[in-house]
């Protein structure tokens, strides 16, 4: 087992995470309250953070995006956590589909519909209607269980702006304690304005925090589309008995709740993220997870970004980004499935795949259309 | 090595397509070609034509169909062969997913879409752009070779009416002798009306028949999306090494031609289908083969409908619907695949799907909205 990786709950908790064909899903969407200042900078600039999910799923795919001449950023020009997680999936061999749980925009990709609409802004509007989350949530399972037939584990990731705050609301409607812990693609973690994004949303919708509302209604509510999509595949993988590896950062504890709630065995479940995270000051994963799912571990890789001489590598270990896209969770994957790679060759692989895309892409026109 | 099944070019070529973990694949689509009167009885009404392939879909999944509240049928009750198929994918424990190239109608299940539009009436137009039938060849493609690190074989089978029309019209423009060799859903082949389409269509595109175009071009002008889609597909699977099965009828013979033509290696491509497609008098699915890849084998498979007890299922044995939605390649692959199950518990099988769903359904509101 690559000494890259850490566990929550110890070697052999790892262990069991070892994969001889895994699976990865992205589960790119959307929600108006991205639209909200200040709230994400998953985006060159606000015009463009709707591209970022369907970019991220052309880069995935083919290295270079077709929906915007560049690929996605933050406004000074931290590239994409996708560069991750195509490095991660290339040299694992790793085979990924994309399913769009309400993108606004559609990547020029196969992509696996199902048929939601971007979600509102919570401040202003549910977020879906519960027909649309039980729908998400029915036809995530359908496809999670075929994957399972396929694959001996199913590593889910997400794309989508903004997904901590609608995360924190569907948290804070659950009665849990998840102020403050919430991950930030930035640095200096905007929590007072999510908070106030929450607050505003609970109180628009006549809810008490905590009150009583089903973990669905929840993600009708104050969430957004790519949670129960999301967590669908890992409910229908889980019930067809494949692992799952939820590949992600704080967001990734809506899906625990839900699973929890709904009464899924979780002993095949695990958490993948990046040391970024999962050791983030401004965050705090590893709670949620505990406070949620005390027996399910979190997997953590270390990708020594700080070591790359690429500085938009570097950032990475800077308290930018720090994970989306399914960054954390593809590694580990890559580093424990049949290819068993080591962090040395991925760091290598990594800063090929970051000259060949991000350096030609960055010539003078980062994320413009 | 099942009895049930036959080989056009010997045991030895049949044995190379046993699998281990098998991923089947169903292509929707739609052409507007099918309402030309009297072209299909893929449907209870013609206005119920549209419903057919997604319905298909929905029935693979659940058994029954959320867009039509019965199941695919002729207008004289005779069932939709997606019986066959969903017996056969459930039988072999097959993992499948449904791709959408251009169906009219949506299926509300986890949906592949290629983002394309249905086909136009090939009498009066282009059946699309050029550009849309590389996009589905190139997303088929991308596909593919995800489905070819999954698993060892591919079956990919279609769902559009008319299809065998469509299909003719490409191989004579093609220059390839085709013409009253196409299946058709009718136990008296409409040959002259479908000649009769082909002659106007390659009138109306200004082509003398053998005309030189490109495959794809033929395709683009007098074929369908289903084509390049699903060959797509097959080309993804094959350059990734995966065994590939053509699952159907005569329509396969353009997929055939276009990967020919293309240069792609057909060492581990075959045709799977039915019996009653494969010996069918009306039509020649063996010679159109042998006339385009002489070296491919025809797999084909005995269910032995004749002998049901069910009056729907004999239909099959006497010539109606005789193929589609994959059935024959689908039944082989559950025959030869990790369960290899026997003939007679096939049938076992069918009877009882066929009570559970058609049997149900068809009380007094078959094919209706």
């Amino acid at each position: 087992m690559r000494r890259e990786i850490s566990c929550s709950l110890g070697r052999d908790a790892l262990r069991q995470f070892a994969s001889k064909n895994p699976v990865f899903v992205c589960v790119i969407s959307y929600t108006a309250t991205s639209e909200i200042p200040g709230i994400t900078i998953a985006g060159a600039a606000p015009e463009m953070i709707q591209y970022t999910p369907p970019a991220d799923a052309e880069f995935l795919y083919y290295g270079r995006c077709k929906c915007i001449s560049s690929v996605p950023a933050t406004p000074d020009g931290k590239p994409t956590p996708a560069l991750i997680t195509r490095t991660a999936l290339r040299l694992g061999n790793i085979p990924f589909l994309v399913v769009d749980a309400g993108s606004k925009v559609k990547p020029s990709i196969p992509l696996i519909s199902l048929d939601l609409k971007p979600g509102e802004n919570i401040e202003m509007h549910d977020a879906m209607s519960l027909s649309d989350a039980e729908r998400a949530l029915d036809h995530g399972r359908t496809l999670g269980k075929q994957l399972a037939k396929l694959s001996d584990m199913v590593v889910i990731g997400e794309s989508i702006p903004a997904g901590t705050t609608t995360a924190l609301a569907v948290l804070v409607a659950l009665g849990m304690d998840a102020k403050f812990k919430m991950g930030s693609s930035m640095p200096t973690n905007p929590h007072e304005l999510k908070n106030k994004v929450v607050s505003t949303a609970i109180k628009r919708a006549g809810l008490k925090a905590g009150g009583v509302v089903s973990p669905l209604e929840a993600i009708s509510m104050f969430g957004d589309p790519m949670m129960p999509a999301l967590s669908g595949v890992a409910e229908g993988a889980l019930s067809e008995g494949a692992k799952v590896m939820l590949a992600g950062g704080t967001q990734m504890a809506v899906a625990l709740a839900l699973l929890k709630m709904r009464g899924v065995s979780m002993r095949k479940l695990c958490v993948g993220s990046t040391t970024y995270i999962a050791r983030d000051r401004t965050s705090d994963l590893p709670g949620l997870v505990k406070q949620i799912a005390p027996r399910v571990p979190l997997l953590y890789c270390g990708l020594r970004l700080d070591r790359s001489s690429k500085p938009g590598l570097r950032a990475f270990a800077e308290g930018f980004v720090k994970e989306g896209v399914g960054a954390g969770g593809a590694s580990i994957t890559a580093m424990m499935g049949p290819r068993k790679i080591t962090g040395k060759k991925f760091l290598n692989a990594l800063e090929k795949e970051y000259e060949s895309s991000i350096e030609a892409a960055f010539k003078g026109k980062a994320g413009s259309l």
